[in-house]
């Protein structure tokens, strides 16, 4: 959508240098940028793509502002101001509220009459859905569940019984909530099955990645705390509690029963076991797990990197043979 | 549904310490229980919460009857027994037979009479559904597949083709069944796809778990035996054969043509590479991978738990200049 | 599709030995095979299985065609001749073109004639399928993307917008192409989203297993070029690039914007962190993960074998001490 730089400057409170009538209208890469184009420079890895690009502006911060060729606008966080103008200079297609004539919405039911309710879609006994919230095609949403206002279901979503969620919300394809725990106790004929009980509960702002599962809970709730924001292909097993504004990269799993803090960062294919806590603000390194209660901010870690396969082999027999080096040492000590 | 506590002591078998006219109807942890809610102490680590509870009956064992101040079943596994009495005082919410007017069964499907078939559920040709079988809303069951009694898929699960199954199995929403191996020969060309022609085989009582994947076989059949348990986002290859009430957590992954045995147990993120054998009994820490025949019974590991990125750090470093201490050592020795 | 043996040694320019008017109709393994399945003997490990074949023919090498009881296809590649040959002796079931009463096409869509939309498959604003495309049941087609000629989406697939790909590619069923990408601001009040605009550009004869993941770009697009072929549960994140005929098992994840290059390999479970370039013929081991650019072709590992519990225990213990041993190392050296 063409827009003035003025009158992003003026609704973002952010300084400007350079034309106030001048239109940016789509964003695009420093160096792809087109005279109409809206970019932004947050990383100083970038800064030689600055000196040459075609921007109608771009967003930096105040000491990159000399070497912009183009307009700026002067900002602490480019990439957040990015984020906000983006979502003005390209903003979401508008979804026309109703419900499609192939839906099949139980009776007991209620959709907002601002809601969206797409192709296919299945929505459950005793749920309901909020004001402005968009339900994609070939999303099931079952029994007992709440979607709250201005939520949204990409498509293909499974909301499975008793889950509640706040408003505003993002649920990308595949995503299964609300999924059975796997709860099974052994016996002398083999499992038997724990039913599963409990419901989710998902806070305000909360955002979960494609084919991303997050199981009810066995009695109390699984809890995902406000602006919690989740990747693809992630496992949140029973009573899980995440913590507000935790973030968590793609296949990263939590077991059950586990407590995690506000603001952590898990990042890609890390996770921690059952029955642990973990206070806020933990970084948690890629594939990494913590087996422990957490009592300390700060980063963890707990994986190699790669290396030559030759040369990882030499080391992993060294580490097998630590105990013998460990003799030989001894020995030389006595 | 609310049941007297000497119906259930009756029905399972158990003694019970307390009025049998007393009713439970609904189930709570030990902190959370009102005078209607039945729960269970199965772990010392939640006796502390014993004394203050608020239950109708606590299920629990002989030695911690004493410390019980409401009405105690005894009994020797307390798991499994709330697992069994749950399943009374909660039941399953009854589905009723029949086939959805938004649902396409092919011509040549044949669906029992009691079966449920859900809202927008596919069912291809050549298939068939099982008495009391219930389809959930948004699956799909590819062409020659069977699905046996009392099966249940919860929704949008996918059947792909040349699946059949036992009694009693469950679906959770995302997991997929049958889908193609990943088969591919390199010629000079790239890639070519190698036809997978096999099918799985399901046993009775299987229980797999959301976003699980369990591809078909490429001649012979991907086999599932009777009672195994799969959580969420496991990965299942071609001509992999699990043993009966062998159970995997969340994340794992067995690659191509392995074998596991019986009561073996997987911790989450764990697995095994392809074309390996794997014995009875055999448990495999989280995050630990088999990387070849396992012929003893017994628990196996190979990960690391996370600590400080810095103290990490220093470990690696360490670690990788192993060779050069090794070095040092053998200097001392001349 | 019973066929004769001397049809399919014309048509794939093989040497037969034997008799060219016996006849295939099916295929088997090595000791499953009848007198009328085409087998084959790629790896000398099922070299004992050759004696006691009943097959009508086995495809091998010459190398081995003496200890092959029956008719014999010679040949460099046996799997590779394997996959051509059985792609005729069992070709895929023909699809009806047309569009399926049950499904749901935008108006501004455009469907061939030759193509098949299924049942309950949704079609959206501007997305166009191409020739002889088969769209599965439950599948989802968001706005403004390309299915290309002869491209299969078996079943409960998501394309969610802007995916362009070429002709002959299959995604398995779960598969979620053009999600959002994991963009994410902080600020004062918690994340922001940051909107995901970009697309996905996808080649000509990709493969895409099931409940695999792929992002759409930020701002400019995520791409996967010719011939690329991943298994299921991958997770490949935004802006991403893989190279032609690289191929990823089941589990593997890429973090965001890194660069793959061509005819790589990557085992199950393994990965590479986000930004860094990996040049053309890497193989990643199981279970490791790339931290840094990569330019050197070869073979790279990162992961321990899992041993017995106690023993993996000692020594991880010996390797939290090696600080401690290179301290007595170094008094020995004073």
């Amino acid at each position: 959508m063409p827009i003035s730089l003025g009158e992003l400057a003026t609704r973002f409170g952010c300084e400007l240098i350079g034309d106030p009538d001048a239109v940016a209208n789509g964003v695009a890469s420093l160096p792809n940028a087109t005279p109409e184009s809206l970019t932004f420079l947050a990383n100083s890895s970038h800064l030689t793509e600055l000196p040459s690009t075609q921007a109608a502006a771009v967003i930096l911060r105040a000491q990159d502002a000399n070497a912009c060729p183009v307009a700026a606008f002067i900002c602490d966080d480019p990439y957040a101001m990015y984020a906000r103008m983006a979502e003005v200079v390209c903003p979401e297609a508008r979804v026309e509220p109703g419900v499609h004539e192939t839906a099949v919405v139980a009776d007991s039911a209620s959709v907002a009459d601002s809601a969206h309710i797409g192709a296919t879609v299945v929505v459950g006994e005793r749920s309901s859905i909020g004001e402005n919230a968009v339900i994609g095609p070939g999303s099931v949403i079952g029994p007992d569940s709440v979607i709250g206002d201005n939520c949204r279901l990409i498509a293909n979503v499974t909301i499975v019984k008793n889950v509640t969620m706040g408003a505003r919300c993002i649920f990308h394809p595949g995503a299964v909530i609300g999924s059975d725990g796997f709860g099974n106790a052994m016996t002398a004929d083999g499992w038997i099955k724990v039913p599963q009980l409990g419901g989710v509960r998902i806070g305000n702002d909360v955002e979960i990645g494609a084919n991303t599962t997050i199981d009810r809970g066995a009695i109390d709730d699984t809890v995902i705390e406000d602006g919690v924001r989740l990747d693809n292909l992630c496992m949140i097993a029973h009573n899980v509690h995440i913590g507000a504004h935790t973030a968590m990269a793609g296949l990263t799993g939590i077991a059950g029963s586990t407590t995690i803090g506000k603001r952590c960062l898990f990042a890609g294919a890390s996770g921690a076991v059952g029955h642990i806590n973990v206070c806020d603000d933990v970084i948690v390194a890629a594939r990494a797990v913590l087996t422990k209660d957490v009592t300390v901010p700060g980063t963890y870690a707990a994986s190699f990197a790669a290396v030559e396969t030759r040369s990882w082999a030499k080391q992993v027999a060294r580490f097998r043979r630590l105990g013998a080096l460990i003799e030989r040492v001894k020995k030389l000590e006595r």
